[in-house]
């Protein structure tokens, strides 16, 4: 994945290739050659004769592309966005448009989400004209596996499609998006999928990046694939339908990102935090359209999503272990399946991530007041900052675990100040007691 | 998956973000400033505010790096290229080599292979004080399926390898190197994976590419990836053991090349065709070890890799649909499933390339000696020239599904004259009938 490097002893013996396409063959040519007029491929060859016998490497860039929309209405029968929202070029849209041919989707959605939003989804397809086939799922976590992967295809591949322009289109939380990514990664080498979240964690989280993936022998995540979406839309809409404790779950991830690199965020998590839970991030003026960019609703979707993407865009593929997005998911995961289904992906990670802050303290990276002001608005939000199984063992046994995964350092995200971060490669045990008595005495009876 | 592109119109309103990591976070920055360091991303992101609402595209290139080695003795315990080959930097090598912690491999083996092979590999990995677990399976086209790829995921999950550095390595044909490379692609969304090739068929082809896959719902290879492996070990030696048949299967590939893209291997499948089939492609003198350029065996393969290696690399992930490597491969994937088992890949392969042949001298691109010349050689590789169910319907069938699937155009290469080719978009059904006839009558009877 690295870039291709040798020491200069190496490298020596090695004939670097291009590549050059004329007349429809792809030929090698040596960096100096220049006088045929063809098409030059990114990708190189470097042949040598090594000790282990004539080698080639070859190096390819694959471009991904992917568009995320923040939208709405995306179910109204006068918006085209769900069905060609994902198609950037513009003259190819053109034609998309003046289509007469009907279009064809294959849909998955969460069967709760089905009940909720099951007959306008109908309802679009059919105004719209399209060929589709809608398949309800209990997309839940204990089903989060290749099992629904399979079903998935089958019905895919009963139903038909154009691997190269009719995406599959997920709509639901964070498993089924997952779930149908995984699928569509799988069939034929790769068919285009389209992601509506429909809880605020999927949106904030599962929505932006290129993750897929399904549980496998009691692991979470163990299989799955790094494929982008062609496209994923993001409407609030559906937000409003979501229980009140899966809205602070998924402002936990929101929370993450304002601690680890926006200040604005976190002051705004502050102060209109409570207000946002009670609104189902719903805009004050459901009328005000996309323009509504100072509303708060708004304003902090925008901005996860925005430093979401800073740090996932350049990291697609997580070949960089050092990452800012794994605050609060050092010792959450462990915690997560120990006690499933007691607590929720995000109130994990708010019990990792309120530990933490701890820990930072007393490394002096946060001042007893940053460190107060964090725990309240943990509180304010509603999400629990201490944990009865969230033990100091637990705690040596995951940090253990990620060290042996992480190339053999620790790579821990902690918060410096508000809204900033830095990313230390060890702590000592005794560190790491202390942080966690402080914690326990001081939130231990929250 | 292609670059960002929009008409004028649209980018007028956009707004090019790079990436810099400064301190551990990623931030965007428009492209005038630079006054900041830090290390810049070649991901980007554009934002705009577009009819659908707000819109981030990101665009992440992904460099993938493969090694492809022809060697020799692989299994010999002075030979450390199976644990090590893939590592490229010399620095990475050294501490390999230093490391006194035991090395680390799942090896998943054919069963036929492991008959024939088994004690050397155990040999092997006890020789160099490997902590190894070899998985022999029945890797037929039969059970080239998910079961089975669940089935080796079971295992390497229970045996348990570090995701980054412990390779997986698949010993055997196609099947069992696809297969493997397809859980290796979902183990932990990525686990590097290293390609033994034991047939000439999949040494010329499978070895050589990203592709992965299985059969799914009666498709072939419905469902896979395009993940390349970390490395490739050609070693000729496997060659010895192959039956003649399945070598003169393998040489079908080797041909493709020469016809698409290199009359001197053309002539020297021409010429040395027969005692290379004879010898399966051993070299006349086995101890010349890897210097012996001149061997019509070591020259045949290596030709044969370098013309693929310059097809794929370029086109990793196909996303260019005009692929000369196509040949062949238009009209045999329904007659070999059609037939099955009666012809082997390869011979199907070869059926269809000559035909395709006739079809090019229908339309001028092969003189009637040039033709003649190939259907010779062909026979002289003791490949089959034509097949009775291979029937004018199932032609046309064949192309009919080959133009629903490549974006409305037909992109058939064929031969112009010898080792020299070209894509053709379209071909008219009387045409085809004629070409069918003359290969009729003139090869029916062989």
């Amino acid at each position: 994945m690295q870039s291709h490097e040798n020491s200069d002893s190496d490298t020596s013996q090695q004939t670097e290739y291009s590549l050059l396409q004329v007349n429809g063959a792809w030929n090698r040519q040596t960096g100096g050659q220049s006088q045929k007029e063809g098409r030059l491929s990114a990708a190189k060859i470097f042949q040598r004769t090594s000790e282990h016998g004539l080698s080639w490497t070859v190096v390819s860039p694959i471009v991904f592309t992917y568009r995320v929309i923040q939208c709405h209405n995306l179910l109204d029968v006068g918006n085209d966005t769900l069905l060609c929202g994902h198609i950037e070029d513009q003259e190819e849209l053109k034609a998309f448009r003046s289509k007469t041919k009907p279009i064809k989707r294959f849909i998955v959605i969460d069967e709760t989400v089905n009940q909720l939003y099951g007959s306008q989804v109908t309802r679009y397809f059919e105004a719209r004209n399209v060929l589709y086939r809608i398949l309800p799922l209990p997309t839940t976590e204990e089903n989060k596996s290749m099992e629904l992967v399979t079903r998935i295809l089958e019905e895919v591949h009963k139903f038909g499609i154009d691997r190269r322009s009719e995406p599959l289109i997920a709509i639901g939380g964070g498993v089924c998006l997952d779930v149908v990514g995984l699928a569509a990664s799988l069939y034929r080498r790769r068919t285009p999928y389209i992601r509506v979240p429909t809880t605020l964690l999927s949106y904030i989280d599962a929505s932006v990046g290129a993750k897929t993936g399904v549980n496998f022998a009691n692991g979470k995540n163990k299989l799955g694939s790094y494929i982008p979406p062609v496209a994923t839309f993001l409407d609030r809409t559906f937000i409003r339908t979501v229980p009140r404790r899966q809205v602070s779950n998924g402002m936990a991830e929101m929370l993450k990102m304002a601690l680890m690199k926006h200040r604005g965020l976190f002051e705004l998590l502050e102060t209109e935090g409570r207000y946002l839970l009670d609104s189902s991030f719903q805009s004050r003026d459901k009328f005000s359209g996309c323009c509504d960019l100072e509303d708060a609703a708004s304003l902090s979707t925008r901005i996860a999503i925005e430093t979401m993407l800073e740090e996932l865009a350049p990291n697609l593929w997580e070949d960089d272990l050092d990452r800012l997005v794994d605050f609060g998911h050092l010792v959450s995961p462990e915690l997560e399946m120990k006690v499933l289904p007691a607590l929720l992906h995000g109130e994990a990670v708010n019990i990792d991530m309120s530990f933490m802050v701890y820990v930072a303290h007393q490394k002096g990276l946060l001042t007893g007041e940053e460190k107060a002001r964090i725990s309240r608005c943990m509180l304010g939000l509603e999400l629990p900052v201490w944990h009865q199984d969230c033990t100091l063992a637990l705690v040596q046994k995951s940090l253990s675990e990620r060290l042996k995964h992480s190339a053999g350092s620790l790579r821990m995200p902690l918060p410096k100040g508000l809204g900033c971060a830095e990313i230390f490669h060890d702590i000592s045990d005794e560190f790491l007691c202390q942080a966690f008595k402080s914690w326990c005495d001081e939130l231990g009876s929250s």
